[in-house]
């Protein structure tokens, strides 16, 4: 960990690698998750438990989640896990409730006899992956299932992958229960993915598959996807965080949150841009003598020394270019003026401003939703909201008068591309008797 | 061609091959795909131009149309064209004008000292595909481009295949100009595909690619876009119809429609849903009467044969669960109290209301979109609008006051799903000095 000059670092080796992230899903996943796609195809419920057998170790008899398990569930967690679940829920629910005017209809006449619209439509059944196993993560349920359920889908299926004793944490059971999700089942990986696709003897087929998960989730998502008979969410990989700072920056705060993403994994990335090179001494100071303090050091070390950087600007303009051509997933503004230059971030996840706006805050409280483009598709992708769950419907409706208007139009481009029947059903409605 | 009772048709063996439609694209194109795929990733410029010369039997020395070319095409196309393209254009701007308050920022404060709040960026730069070749589809340039413009794109490039002589068809050539666009390439198919995903010497990088094309280039598609490093559409296929009539229909009008969808392609898919047999009866023998009057007629025939139906149903409520479930590109509803009926259609692309309604309204004239989702698609995507060329980017800012109030919250879920930073990036921010 050294403070290098940001104009230099873009001639230096390491550029192209820390631009990139930890870079794409592992080819070498593709083929193993090709068999257990068609599989779970082509035997169902069969196929699904022998993966969990033979990928998970375990011999489940039954896939959905029983009530007594949601019951023990209850009975197990904190009540002051219930307090956050219930806080957490409200405020997400009340900030992605204004994301949408879902009866907006948006009526336009452009000639006189012609009125074209557009209807939000929900989709009808949608799959939520929220991952697990070693450990276990409620907060997902929630950023998922919320935006679901404000669009109006009808349906929403839980797959979570169980703990080696072969049940679900407790803290997730109660947060899917707490929304009123019902399917809950326990499968991982792979053979979730392509279980929700296609359907099985116990998971119905949806319509659209949401989160985050590990290389062997997202190969399965992308083969699923790939023939238009499931959707899915955007891409996500290693969560990361880009922060910039002046010398009214608090280090302490800098140093908490660059480490606040590298946890995550050994391949996530923090980056700081500073105006003031001795901030980000002082940061990195304070990297090296708290960061065996957590229990998530490793990581985070190891995390910093692939995909860290710690840089030096002269303006903040210099900054902001930086992070929109990087893009990433979280961005912290921790100047003066912080709202001015958040401003001119345009391609992130999502935009903390000022220094009490810490990511896990954004992760867990605010109502924002977490799950957010990462590896710089934020240049293309949105985070997830209420709009990765409904549909736009088009309508339109033409009168005699009004098609007699445009007749002429659709006459020129059909002979344009050679579309006889395209003129003639135009013509035909105004057939003399 | 014979009226089949619709429940009846449900046990029927064409059941399946109906509601699938043609399916899926072919796996043997995969292979040939990925190839030139790498190859245009590795070698730019010069693999564009090996196979457009082994595939496209062209020999293309500038892959750009030169402003000579543009302004030749200008002066080949007929004055009607111009007249027909500006009202088409002004149409489909003032529909799609109204689809995105991009200005509107819905800022929700959850409590007291904490804001969340969303912004619709532009996609920067993309692509977009028309296809083109033996025919020509100017309709698509203005479908694409507009919606693109409207979001505020800074930059829009247009790929199309070349005819055999080496140029492009003039009238795509005047719709890109009117629009503005600058930069249009002479490429066909995965190739051109490849050149916008990872850009060449002369073709831009883009981050999202739209439009329709043959089997090459929606392979093409979902290989550059399963990585995450460029956006696309929807997947789209052949073209397909359902419309529902009753005896108050006109059948002359319904023949037409159901003709000039099976115009399209061989495997285009037309569906008549009627409460009159004598309707349907009528309908088929317009049609055999008047098939062979169009160039186009063998392909009416052939998509008849495969994927069409001719189906009565006891009452409108049976043909509406029939078309949510068929989920059409296109619905016409060409009954008493067409409105009505149309309120109850949530699974389709585009909903065509009333006998003057013809689906080549929607595709040349109204201002609609007529890049719609096919194959059942519509059950989880959208046709093309504005919402395709833009990102929801969140902003959030908290305040001591307000993160204090969310404390325990990011603690407990912190420890749940235990990454202890994240409820150290909170605690410090109330560390006493």
């Amino acid at each position: 960990m050294q403070v290098i000059k940001l104009k230099q670092f873009k001639n230096s080796s390491r550029f192209q690698s820390v631009m990139a992230r930890r870079g794409k899903n592992d080819n070498s996943v593709l083929k193993v998750v090709e068999d257990i796609v068609v599989d779970v195809k082509n035997m169902g419920d069969v196929a699904v438990k022998k993966y969990m057998k033979s990928l998970n170790g375990m011999c489940l008899r039954n896939l959905r989640v029983s009530k007594e398990e949601i019951n023990k569930a209850q009975s197990v967690v904190s009540d002051d896990f219930v307090i956050a679940l219930k806080q957490a829920a409200n405020n997400i629910r009340l900030v992605h409730n204004k994301q949408i005017s879902l009866e907006a209809q948006s009526l336009v006449s452009p000639l006189c006899g012609i009125k074209v619209w557009k209807k939000w439509q929900p989709i009808e059944i949608v799959g939520v992956y929220v991952p697990g196993g070693l450990a276990s993560y409620p907060s997902s349920v929630l950023m998922s299932v919320i935006p679901a359920q404000i669009a109006g889908c009808k349906k929403i299926i839980i797959t979570t992958p169980p703990r080696p004793d072969g049940s679900v944490a407790p803290e997730v059971l109660v947060a899917a229960n707490y929304l009123g999700v019902k399917d809950i089942f326990k499968i991982s990986g792979a053979q979730a993915i392509a279980a929700l696709a296609y359907g099985t003897e116990t998971i119905p087929k949806v319509y659209k598959i949401v989160g985050p998960g590990n290389a062997y989730v997202a190969t399965a998502k992308m083969i699923v996807s790939r023939q238009g008979e499931v959707a899915i969410d955007s891409p996500a990989g290693p969560s990361e965080v880009l922060i910039i700072a002046d010398k009214t920056a608090n280090p302490e705060f800098v140093a908490a949150d660059l480490m606040c993403d590298s946890e995550h994994a050994e391949d996530s990335a923090a980056v700081l841009l500073s105006t003031s090179l001795q901030l980000a001494r002082r940061v990195i100071k304070i990297i090296k003598n708290t960061v065996d303090n957590f229990s998530t050091g490793n990581r985070v070390k190891k995390s910093l020394k692939s995909y860290g950087l710690f840089a030096t600007v002269k303006t903040l303009g210099e900054a902001v270019d930086f992070a929109n051509d990087y893009a990433p997933e979280h961005i912290q503004i921790m100047t003066k003026r912080a709202r001015a230059i958040a401003k001119k971030i345009t391609n992130a996840g999502s935009v903390f401003i000022g220094p009490y706006t810490c990511k896990s805050a954004g992760d867990y409280a605010t109502g924002a939703n977490h799950v957010l483009p990462t590896g710089g598709s934020a240049k293309m992708f949105s985070g997830l909201s209420v709009f990765d769950f409904v549909r736009l419907v088009e309508y339109q409706q033409v009168s005699k008068g009004g098609l007699k208007k445009i007749r002429r139009t659709i006459q020129v481009f059909a002979r344009v591309e050679k579309l006889p029947v395209h003129e003639f059903s135009g013509a035909v409605r105004f057939k003399e008797k």
